[in-house]
């Protein structure tokens, strides 16, 4: 791995793995959940909130930071740690992936791909070498090659182009990376829904060497079970002595399942665009505080927890905050969100390391299947 | 004064006065600032915040809470303290403004006034009574009378006619208040930009005796030195050994203004609303965090301001955020406006207790009128 950096597996429990990516701006315990921070803020929290969560790593996107305010400005303002007040370690992504989900007019080549931004409409080219530029300016502390990260489903011949591109890309982004000494590059893995090029792609990545793995194009509207198969068959693939990111993953019950095949890191939108949107992630599942069925409802989220938007405040409250657009809904629900997910990464870590992941699986999906409280 | 409850004039400077506001619920110090809590938030602050800042009393708007969730609803809750949070002091206004400047389909009648929802078109009648039960069932601290407040520029006749309405509102609005103990009732002054139609309402209402007076019907788009004539000639009419409210007022130097003419509560939506918008209030003046100036300012907001908001966060930071339409921004400078129309009401009390008020309003006029800090 490149200087300053190292990752310590401290134990497993059947595929799964607990353990310490450790940086110079911080250490990563592992598996490990990285809350969004899209354009410079995790959206509706102040970033003391998060890292209070216990939140070791957050990521931040290029592709929106690259428009605005601009990668050359926050590299002037003191990079992106400094701009926006967190000191931790910061992933960013390649900002591919947003290129082609939000970008219009995109062209794609050999070199890369033009856009026109969705802010204001400039023209914008993203290579391998302008995004790994960009990354630097930020100076986060995981980088990710750029690659093209295609929806499924596809023809096989389509995914193999779009792999074979990305692996070319990954060529690219590793000499573009150089060695800055103290910041860790991670190779994507692609293949789409076929096994067979997903294994190609890992293994022609381990060749090029990266310090950690992604798998990208899984969770782009795929059925669980199809996403479970190829990483199946993908992580045994993959260096085990690096970690291992599941881009863009998941619900609760997804980083079960992943953690259970190997993946050591996750981000993911959910628990905080669902946040805003009024739905809670607990203990008794999924909660959807904007039905009907909350409006006169004393009862707190979930005493259990000990987090205050759980259990400070009424569900009728939250009910009524979401309802009535009042910023504060969006503001409570994220953050019990947040506890959530990094609380279920706490225990998860905890039971791999004391061997019971299996039976910390089942209680959990014991809780989700009682479902919510009695309606009153 | 009604059971419970007592004013308490603690120092006079010319006609400002500081003083104490006694309810069970808690005190209020005069002059004080109530930030307006809408539907049961105080926009983008978590209300701890909101306390901490040196808030006393915040204001409910019982346009907003009648229609969602319902008044009675509350009620069942516990009231709307318990159903908020806000275990001190709450004010609501009777809805009557909100009724004019927000529902559709309003009809007017010696009775009261029938309107649409702006939410789902729904139909209601708000009358002093159902104002006072909806007040009662909110279980407020202080309760407003219903009246009618017309725009200006008006007629005389008209004036004086929705002045004459607001009072017989305001005898049947005591009526319908009761003596509930430990809760106050406030009459509302009416009279357009007319003196003399101001002095009869304030002496009618002191005759009718009520808990405390506001003054209605000013900051509706009147010229600042209209407002000012009016409360000269109005201040010296009400009871003075009760608190005077000057309802919806103000801009910082709208405030010190009003103080020095004998006002001891204001509530505005300024510092909530324009924190959302980008413009923060500084002892440098307004600040407008949109203005392109700001994009790569790395210096805060005002290193001498003790809140973090103002000191901690780059101003470049603080554009970027409200550029990028992240909740962050108005989360950050919407504690930034609370916390300097709070700390500005404090210094105002300690300036009147000190007998050094115009000195005061001269320094801080001076610091306004230096201006933000050169572009770097």
């Amino acid at each position: 791995m490149a200087r300053g950096i190292a990752f310590k597996i401290e134990a497993t429990d059947g595929a799964a793995r607990t353990g310490q990516l450790v940086l110079p701006r911080g250490v990563i315990r592992t598996p490990a959940f990285m809350p969004i921070g899209t354009a410079g803020s995790v959206k509706a929290m102040y970033l003391d909130q998060v890292r209070v969560l216990g939140t070791d790593i957050i990521l931040g996107n290029t592709y929106h930071l690259m428009l605005r305010p601009g990668a050359e400005r926050i590299a002037a303002l003191g990079g992106l740690h400094q701009f926006i007040r967190w000191s931790h370690p910061i992933l960013t992504d390649s900002g591919g992936y947003q290129v082609m989900s939000l970008a219009a007019l995109r062209k794609l080549s050999e070199d890369g791909v033009t856009f026109q931004s969705h802010i204001d409409g400039s023209t914008h080219t993203l290579t391998p070498e302008r995004s790994l530029e960009i990354q630097a300016l930020l100076d986060s502390d995981i980088r990710m090659q750029l690659d093209e990260c295609i929806a499924l489903p596809a023809s096989t011949t389509e995914i193999e182009r779009a792999m074979r591109l990305s692996l070319r890309w990954a060529e690219r982004s590793k000499a573009a990376f150089g060695s800055p000494g103290g910041r860790a590059l991670f190779g994507i893995v692609q293949g789409g829904d076929d096994e067979r090029l997903r294994v190609v792609s890992a293994e022609a990545l381990g060749r090029i060497g990266f310090d950690g793995y992604a798998v990208g194009g899984l969770a782009v509207g795929e059925p669980q079970t199809t996403m479970l198969r190829i990483l199946e068959a993908t992580t045994p693939a993959m260096p085990s002595g690096r970690p291992r990111y599941l881009m863009g993953v998941g619900t609760p019950d997804d980083i079960l399942d992943s953690v259970r095949r190997g993946i050591d890191m996750f981000d993911c939108v959910l628990p905080t665009r669902g946040g805003r949107h009024g739905v809670a992630y607990t203990r008794m599942g999924k909660i959807n505080l904007r039905n009907a069925r909350h409006a006169d409802d004393p009862r707190p989220l979930d005493e259990a927890a000990d987090w205050p938007p759980a259990h400070d405040y009424s569900r009728a409250y939250l009910h009524h905050l979401i309802r009535a657009g009042e910023a504060l809904g969006g503001m409570l629900l994220t953050w019990n969100n947040l506890a959530y997910y990094q609380r279920l990464m706490d225990e998860i870590r905890k039971a791999i390391a004391a061997g019971r992941f299996d039976d910390f699986v089942s209680e959990v999906r014991e809780g989700w299947a009682r479902g919510d409280l009695p309606i009153l």
